[in-house]
C-alpha cells in the first residue's frame, strides 16, 4: 500500500474571489467539535438552533428552513425539483450563468420552460416578466437575486409582484447575496429560496439553506408524483428536520457545527450592521479602482456589493495578473465565466473577507501589477 | 437581532453506533485546514490525491472514482441516476432498509423494477438472483454489500459471476463495508459503486466515494437522455475532477481535507490489516456478548465485522437501556429499523471506534445495566 502522501499542507490565501470567503477562526473551531450522532438529543438541539437561526437570517417565520446537505448547487436542484412536476411551466430569468443552470435543470424534470433573457451584464426587464406572463401559464417564476457571473442584483420586489398577481410561485437564487445584501423572504413574498454557506456567510462550502413558504409547502403537498430527488425530497427531509426527527440520511454532522457558528456570527453583527458594511467597501472598492483607471462592467444601480465585477484593460493578460496575485500576493478573485471570460475579473468582498483591510491589499496589488 | 445562542459544545462520546465513527483528531486537525479556492491549484493537488488514494482503497484503477459532494444516501442516488434511463430494467437484491431504499430511487428514476427479496437478517440467495434474471433483462442489478440494518454481508463475488453472464452492470452499495471488510471493485467486477465516508473510514460525514468501470462509463456516454439530476451528473462531474478542470459546483473544500487524512490513514494501516482488525474486534465482541447470555440476530457465516446486530432480550427495554448508555456511558449504539425496531441493538465497530478498549467499554456498560 502506498502511504507516501504528505501532511496536508495549505496555503492561507485572502480569499477576494466569487466563493469560498476566508472563514473565521471560530467557525473552523467549531467545526472540530466531537462528532456526534445524528439522533443524538445534543445534535438535535444543534439543528434547532440552526433552523432558528436561519429563519432570522432568510427573515422568515417559515417553519421549512433547513440547510440541504449539499453545496448551493444542491439548493438550487432541491428548490426546482421539489415544485416543478413534468409538465409544469417554468418561467426563468436570465442574466448569466446561474439563470442558465436553473434552466437546464428544469429541463431534467420536465419542465416547459420559458426564459427572460437579457444581456449579461444588465439586470431583467421587469417589464418582460410581465409580457412573458401574458401568454405562458407559469406554475414557478424563477430568478438568480445576485447574478455571481456578473456582479447584477436583480429588483425583486417589484418583481415578486408581477409573480404573484399571476399567482405563480417566485423561486429565488440567494447563493451569493443572503448576509451581504438585504433579502426579506417574507416581507417580499419568496415562495422558495436556496443560498449556499461559502459566499457572504462565510462558512466552508457544503451545504444549502433552504426556505419554502406555507404557499410552496401546499405545492409540495399537493404533488401528484415522487419528488424525483430522493436525497433532495423534503417531503421525507422536513420529517427529519422536524418534530418527529425521522432518520433519512445522516446529516453532515461538521458542516451544520460551522454553519451553525457562522450563522451565530451574522446575528451578533446584525444583518442591516453586515449589508451595510457589504455596502460600504464595495463603494471604497470600486472608488479605488476607478482611480486606477479601472472600469466596471455594471452600471451603478444595479451592482451587486459582495461581487465586483471589473472590466479587463485591452493590454492586460489576465490569466497572468490572477496567477501573479496568486502567487505573489497569495490572493484569489475570480476569472469571467462564460462570454465574460478574458473580458472581466470578480473581485468579491463577501462575509469576512469584506475588510478595508483587503480593499487595500487587492487595490495596492492591482495598482503595483498593471 | 437575537444574539442569546453560545458557544457550541458537544459531547465527546464513544460511538458505537451504525455510523458516524469516531474521527481521529489527524481528520480534525486537516478538516480545520485553511479553506482555498475550488480552482486554487493548491486544491487541485488535494483532489488528485484523494482520487488516488480513493482508487488504491476501492481497489481499482477506474480513473471515474470521485467523492460525490452529499453524504452516503448522494452516492446511492449518483450510482442509480447516472446508469438508469427511464424503461430501464433494473432488479435490486433487497434484505434491509437500504434496499428498499435503492427501489424507491429506481421508481424515481422512471426504471422498471424487479425485486429479490430475502427475510430480514439474511443473505440473498445466488440462485433466486439467475432465477430473476430468467425472465427480467435487467440491465442493472443492485445490492448492499454490508445491509447496516441488519448486519449481512452478501455474497458479492458469486451474485456477481451471475449478474455478468446477463451482460448487466453490478451496482455495489459499500457504505458500510468499505475499508472495514474485504471489497475488491476490480477483483470482483463491480461496475458501479458507492459509499459513506462516516463508517469505516472514520471521516466526517459529508461526502460519498464513487466509482464507475470503463463498461459503467460506456453505458453513461452512451445515455439517450440527461442524467435527471444536475447536480450528481458524472458526465459534468468528470469534468471538473477530470484534467480540464471545468467549474461544476464549488466543492465542499474542509470535507475533501478530511477525506484525504482518512484515506492515508487507512492506507497508512494496509487495508488487509484493516480488515483483519475489524474482523478480530468482531469476534471478541460477539464471543464477550454470547457469555452475557445475549445472542446475534444474523448467522455467523453472514455477519458485517463492522456492525453487529444483538438481539434484545425479551425482559428488557430497549429504549432506556439505550438512553443509559448515552447518558451514563456517553455511548451511542444503534436501535433496529423498520420491522427490526425494538428487536435488536446494531453495535458498530467501524475504522477510528473498531479498538479493543471499545469492544470492553460496550460490553461492560451492557454488563452493568442489562
Amino acid at each position: 500500500m502506498d502511504t507516501a502522501y504528505k501532511d496536508l499542507s495549505l496555503p492561507q490565501r485572502v480569499l477576494l474571489g466569487p466563493g469560498p470567503s476566508n472563514v473565521p477562526e471560530r467557525v473552523m473551531k467549531a467545526m472540530a467539535s466531537p462528532v456526534v450522532g445524528h439522533l443524538d438529543p445534543a445534535f438535535l438541539a444543534v439543528m434547532e438552533e440552526v433552523q432558528e437561526m436561519l429563519q432570522s437570517v432568510f427573515m422568515t417565520k417559515n417553519r421549512f428552513t433547513i440547510p440541504i446537505s449539499g453545496t448551493g448547487s444542491a439548493g438550487m436542484e432541491a428548490a426546482l425539483v421539489n415544485v416543478i412536476e413534468e409538465g409544469d411551466h417554468v418561467l426563468v430569468c436570465v442574466s448569466g450563468v446561474f439563470g442558465e443552470r436553473m434552466c437546464d435543470i428544469v429541463g431534467r424534470c420536465g419542465g416547459i420552460l420559458k426564459r427572460v433573457d437579457t444581456k449579461w451584464g444588465t439586470p431583467i426587464d421587469p417589464d418582460d416578466v410581465t409580457e412573458a406572463l401574458k401568454e405562458f401559464p407559469a406554475k414557478i417564476v424563477a430568478i438568480v437575486h445576485a447574478e455571481t457571473s456578473t456582479g447584477v442584483l436583480q429588483p425583486l420586489e417589484e418583481i415578486s409582484k408581477i409573480v404573484h398577481e399571476k399567482d405563480a410561485l417566485f423561486l429565488v437564487d440567494a447563493v451569493t447575496s443572503l448576509g451581504g445584501a438585504p433579502l426579506k423572504i417574507d416581507d417580499w413574498n419568496v415562495d422558495v429560496c436556496y443560498s449556499g454557506t461559502q459566499k457572504c456567510l462565510s462558512c466552508p462550502p457544503g451545504l444549502a439553506p433552504i426556505t419554502f413558504s406555507p404557499l410552496a409547502v401546499e405545492t409540495l403537498r399537493n404533488r401528484s408524483q415522487k419528488v424525483q430527488s430522493w436525497y433532495l425530497d423534503m417531503t421525507m427531509l422536513e420529517k427529519y428536520w422536524g418534530p418527529d426527527r425521522v432518520y433519512h440520511h445522516t446529516a453532515p454532522i461538521s458542516m451544520v457545527y460551522a454553519i451553525r457558528e457562522s450563522l451565530r456570527i451574522v446575528l451578533e453583527e446584525g444583518l442591516t450592521n453586515r449589508w451595510e458594511r457589504h455596502s460600504a467597501y464595495h463603494r471604497d472598492l470600486v472608488s479605488a479602482l476607478e482611480k486606477l483607471g479601472l472600469t466596471m462592467l455594471v452600471e451603478e444601480s444595479y451592482r451587486t456589493p459582495m461581487l465586483n465585477s471589473v472590466v479587463i484593460p485591452p493590454d492586460v493578460d489576465d490569466v497572468s495578473v490572477r496567477k501573479r496575485l496568486l502567487e505573489e500576493y497569495n490572493t484569489e478573485i475570480g476569472s469571467g465565466l462564460g462570454p465574460l471570460k478574458g473580458k472581466i475579473w470578480r473581485i468579491g468582498l463577501m462575509g469576512h473577507s469584506c475588510t478595508q483591510e483587503n480593499v487595500e491589499h487587492i487595490v495596492n496589488a492591482l495598482k503595483a501589477l498593471l
